[in-house]
């Protein structure tokens, strides 16, 4: 088998290994859920999740919320939903809406089994603001550089579900909430902005974020400031399941399968995603002296750096990036790939370069550095066949990035 | 001893192993230096270089062209000069046009001995327009983001010296060119400029630059574009020694002398240094869970983007930038370290960073994110203990990163 079909394998056995049917079933397992079951699954991985709820346990009535593209049908008395992402859009609103009276037939005894993956925070959003201006104000938000957990706490009192508040408003009933976590380092208050977690962020702190960036918000929103959210949940049990280190682990056993001596070097990179790749390249140049076969296994979640109106994902850049690296080396090649198969805006979950990519590329009058400035690595890539593409998978836990060297 | 101990101990191992009177002598023994000998040292090792050949062959008469802060006399028939660096002035100018008498002295028969380090470009120079319009010049394709290569095309152009013309200058006498490399890869044409090397770019690769970015030329300027390089030098024998490879091979087998289970992963690191600092803090974080004690180990020239006006160089923005991924880990530390000894406009030579820099950063009120955004790596890592100072150190191979695990 050649490098590239190594590669493809350790990939298929990767994702396969994190689907969440078999996550979900050993979360199950631990779970005594009481009275009547009312399913509500949010996320990329909804779908999959749900259908592994519906085969282990009588669900009284589900709902589905889940990206465009994402849905699959075939479950009695669960309702699916397709809505906005990474925006929320006005079927977000309505499916949300569809949830919050579900989770208001669930009584006393009753659970609401949550089952939660990667882009809940767009796909299960009713705010308490029109939505207009909660896009405004995180647009704000996102154009002054605030981090994460800023944006959070201002986002979380804008919303009704958010932070805590939809488990809240599930009570009297019990909520058992299953993460699929796609965040590094798994924080459950962040994981689809938290809507079964206690928050720990307070008014003040909301005040403060405001001040600091001076954000311009409606006197409507400016009140929703004072307005606290759930510090304490006493009706939710949580479960965190599957993660970018299984993803990791996965790859590295496939690899050593086939022959590789295999090591994961980190599961955490948020660096960006060229200068990540940049290092790989530069990790399989000096590696490339081995007399035997080595994998070097990555995970994470990189960032890109928008510049240019090219079409592209933080996968397909990190990729592009090493070959220039890589240039004229036999026998090695760098993959990065995003889990949920899905890599920017593009078709494409990732991509694949080896020895030769550069060479090909220049062939066909491609530089990497323009189309790294342009953000154009999908085109790139494309026209040397180094696209990796697996169409959705069913499950979302970071990106998993790889050098190999085969001898 | 404590990890902190450890980094120091191996930084000077491997700063040790890469002195250039070692790597002067064993070239010396393979070189056969015929007539009478004139010495032509250029560069930050310069001082060092001349004085290893110095004990071992009899010199007729020498020049040395340092930077500022690096001359060490006591050398007989050996001239030292300072000189601009990284921008080259009129003592630079002086200093070259020194050197050039020098070697008009060589015969037929005779040998210039040239010893070539990191830092030459600026040292070692004479260019052939008002050393204002070179500067504006060289600003000019600095500022149109040209490379390297693009940059060095024209200037050999408007030197007397770079781009082999030095060492055709020497003709008929020999020249036996030494050279201590500082750039990635080990390219001899790039090194110093190339002052002893046959130049692979053409008049017309100049041209094209001149038009792609538009720069502006005087007269005289335009016409040196048509003025040719050799293409071809009889009288020269070159030999490359040092370099960042024994560098790093260097600190690992003093990491494993420690008890440390040592890897080298890549020895060209060229990509952000912030971004390298993440990595690695990011590798730091997946190995603490490791049993026993690690050290991964990489070499290379970072980059810095600069948007701030504080103090720093690369290696104490690397090391700053790791701090924030190893928060909290025990028995942690990554470092960084320039092998001449200094790191950016700094007394420093580069910055260590453990489980407990941000903490006590944040004590003294300093964000690692803020300084990062200021470029002022260097007062973050000086407020509390975390610069790296080991003064000149008279070679130029590079820089050193590692991760240790201690257990």
């Amino acid at each position: 088998m050649g490098i590239k079909s190594d590669a493809k394998a350790i990939i298929d056995a990767a994702i396969a290994a994190v689907q969440p049917q078999a996550a979900v079933k050993a979360a199950l397992d631990k779970l005594e859920l009481k009275g009547r079951i009312y399913l509500v699954a949010i996320g990329k991985a909804a779908c999959t999740m749900a259908k592994a709820a519906y085969e282990e346990l009588s669900i009284e009535e589900g709902i589905v919320i889940t990206k465009y593209g994402h849905a699959q049908g075939g479950l009695d008395r669960v309702r699916v939903y397709e809505a906005g992402h990474p925006i929320p859009d006005e079927n977000s609103v309505a499916a949300t809406e569809q949830a919050i009276e579900l989770a208001k037939k669930a009584g006393a005894g009753d659970t609401v089994l949550f089952l939660i993956s990667g882009g809940g925070s767009a796909l299960f959003e009713k705010p308490l603001v029109p939505i207009d201006e909660l896009k405004d104000i995180s647009a704000q938000l996102i154009a002054c550089s605030a981090d994460i957990v800023e944006i959070n706490t201002v986002r979380k009192r804008l919303s009704s579900v958010k932070g805590g508040r939809f488990a809240k408003m599930c009570a009297p009933a019990e909520v058992a909430a299953i993460i699929l976590s796609d965040i590094v380092g798994d924080p459950v208050d962040m994981i689809a902005s938290g809507p079964a977690c206690a928050d720990a962020s307070t008014c003040p702190d909301a005040k403060r974020v405001i001040e600091k960036y001076g954000i311009r918000l409606s006197q409507q929103a400016m009140a929703l400031m004072d307005t606290d959210t759930p510090k304490r949940l006493d009706n939710v049990t949580a479960y965190v399941t599957g993660s970018v280190r299984e993803l990791c682990r996965a790859a590295a056993n496939a690899a050593k399968r086939m022959g590789y001596e295999a090591q994961i070097l980190a599961d955490s990179l948020t660096c960006e995603a060229k200068e990540a790749g940049s290092m790989l390249g530069s990790i399989a140049r000096y590696n490339s002296l081995s007399r035997s076969s080595r994998a070097f296994i990555f995970g994470g979640e990189t960032v890109v750096r928008l510049n240019g109106a090219g079409m592209g994902g933080r996968n397909q850049e990190l990729a592009l990036a090493a070959a220039e690296k890589l240039s004229g080396i036999d026998g090695a090649c760098v993959f990065a790939v995003g889990s949920d198969g899905t890599d920017g805006p593009t078709d494409a979950a990732g991509g694949y370069v080896d020895g030769h990519t550069k060479e090909k590329l220049e062939q066909k009058g491609i530089s990497i550095q323009e189309s790294l400035k342009n953000n154009d690595s999908y085109n790139a890539l494309k026209a040397i066949d180094g696209l990796i593409i697996t169409g959705p998978t069913g499950t979302n836990v970071n990106d998993l990035y790889a050098v190999l060297i085969k001898r």
